[in-house]
């Protein structure tokens, strides 16, 4: 076990209709005003923005709407939204939606209390020293934010899908309400899934020192999603494998993981942020074709882990077949495993690559993965 | 999954040192006094008192220590503890010790703001609505007090051991540093074994909703415990083997297991604490005697769940082998399965079921629990 400081104050609001409760915590935090930010108008034709704002009336919290986040969520949008906050003085801001709703929220949370260029956050040039609250009523499980201190946002002019981190964006209060979660397309539980698997995996094959404890609560996440993701897709309207499905999500990425490890890195999301930047593919479909590829071309360095990931995950007994049970069922549950699959071509490699190389220099990670590392990677994933 | 408020703001400090930062911690907090709580003296030959005290001083933090808590704590240690506190103004807590010290530590914190009786918080007399800021030094691993809400302490006139717990009870910061608890005598170490596995148990066996995942983290938990527990006696300077055995007794009661289950109660503590409060027998080895024998008077109820224990943390296929091999256990590192083993005679089958009876009924539990059925679990532990 190495060394570690584990902190999450977020406080999860899990069941049935809590998002009736917002604005009772928002007024426990003390905010009298917000901004809700969203994506598809989808929330108001099914009633969920009028629960939200009701919830909010009736504790006299008054409050501005932006909708329109997209997935892949981008940086003009987030500045726009705080330039609402600024005019209109918000004291916090509520994000309904997804991943990308929320990561965004963050960053304009971060940049509401910001004289200068919000990206500065993303590329490193400021660190973020305060933000105004943050709450978020989840409709989507699979990017872990609604427990963490991160955003993945994209620059649309420079095409850089870059991060922001800081234990100022830890979420005060997160609903997640499965139900609210029913209406997710078979499609996005697919790429949800293989996001939760990536989270997990990026850690579990690249940690250098990995107790024992943290690798079984891996595979128990892993296990979960793949239980209750078969289940919705028979049965969308299953609340007990939407809810378990929910909390894998959140577990994945909420610290717990992570405890005591020593080493690893985020080396699929390295990549994949590079596809959904310039191809602006969806990030669990992009994943779906990373991870095997980079599982591929890594099983010989680690042989032992992809063994007992092989076993415990898919019960099967060696490495590759392991790998090919994890394709298979990815394939299964409906997410591209190739670059054809995805709609991309084989043109696509080095602008992929020459990308995320970017990333490995703002991750420190440029040393183990030059660019042609990176393009011989995706080469696999051609097919 | 039922619903659920997840809630945990305590930060662990896990790691080598890092008790010489406990001023650093106090003082991020704004606390500028504390009373120091500990029990034996071996702390101050060993050197970890005058490490916590130089580390405050060099933060201006003044002190006022007191020691001698005894396993099992008594309230009329906590009552001069808060007298302390008040006589000099102190304004925090820094618990350095297993959890005898620490749930003492929190009985104080709460009774520091408290004009009435410390004891109202335990009888549930009164809720706490407000305490001052606990903080631990954490010298063994075994009760979970560390990053969770609750203490137990015996009343050492009413012979009544209870529970008070309260949100603002989470210590603020818990330093875990394994190396600390390398010097815990082989006997404590199997006894927080079986606290931690009983910890798990009462959940595990009693919970009428359990989803999949929670199944899993507990049968984790008990793997990693059994597996660091038999490096420990082998050799009890294995750093990672200490580390982990700490981090899964944290997990075993910091809110982590009991996420979305419903209908589960504390019946081995319930029946324990009696035993304790009466004969005070070590809270571990009293579990380590009630456990096997509980386990067997209600196998028949829940048998899946029984026949899932058996094969996932012992690898056999039947209940009551699963039963047996746990038990074997427990034998095999040193802690009592009998009566006699526990210095117990059948003379104290009664009163036991007497005073645990008391339990029942405070928690609750007194329908399901009548006094003639405690008296025959406890029977079957007699042997």
């Amino acid at each position: 076990m190495r060394d570690f400081t584990f902190y999450n104050p977020t406080r999860i609001e899990f069941g049935k209709g809590k998002e009736l409760n917002i604005g009772q915590y928002v007024n426990e935090f003390g905010v009298g005003s917000v901004l809700i930010l969203y994506g598809s108008e989808r929330i108001k034709r099914d009633g969920l923005f009028e629960r939200v704002t009701a919830s909010l009336e009736a504790q006299g919290v008054v409050y501005e709407s932006a909708g329109g986040i997209i997935s892949n969520p981008l940086i003009s949008q987030v500045r726009e939204a705080i330039k609402s906050v600024k005019e209109n003085k918000l004291k916090g801001i509520v994000a309904v939606g997804g991943g990308s709703v929320l990561d965004s929220a963050k960053a304009v949370a971060a940049g509401a209390k910001y004289d200068g260029n919000v990206w500065d956050f993303f590329d490193g040039k400021a660190m973020v020293k305060e933000a105004i609250p943050v709450f978020s009523v989840m409709t989507l499980a699979a990017t872990g934010s609604e427990m963490n201190t991160g955003g993945v946002v994209t620059n649309d002019e420079t095409r850089q899908k870059f991060a922001i981190m800081s234990p100022h964006l830890f979420p005060k209060v997160s609903v997640i309400n499965p139900e609210l979660m029913a209406s997710v397309t078979p499609e996005y539980l697919a790429y949800s899934a293989v996001d939760i698997f990536a989270h997990c995996l990026d850690l579990y094959f690249t940690a250098s020192h990995f107790p024992g404890y943290n690798a079984a609560l891996i595979e128990n996440i892993l296990d979960t999603v793949i239980r209750t993701t078969n289940i919705l897709l028979e049965n969308p309207n299953d609340y007990d494998a939407r809810g378990e499905f929910a909390w894998a999500s959140t577990m994945a990425l909420n610290g717990n993981t992570f405890v005591g490890v020593e080493g690893n890195t985020y080396d699929t999301h390295m990549i994949e942020h590079a596809m959904s930047a310039l191809y602006n593919v969806p990030h669990g479909a992009g994943l779906a074709v990373v991870l095997p590829a980079w599982m591929k071309s890594i099983k010989n360095e680690n042989s032992a882990r992809f063994e007992r990931f092989a076993k415990k995950v898919f019960g099967v007994d060696d490495a590759d077949a392991g790998i090919t049970r994890m394709t298979e069922w990815f394939s299964a549950i409906g997410a591209p495993v190739t670059f054809a699959q995805a709609s991309l071509t084989v043109d696509a490699v080095e602008p992929i690559a020459a990308n995320a190389f970017g990333n490995a220099q703002l991750w420190g990670m440029d040393k183990m993965y030059p660019q042609e590392r990176i393009a011989g990677i995706l080469k696999l994933a051609v097919k």
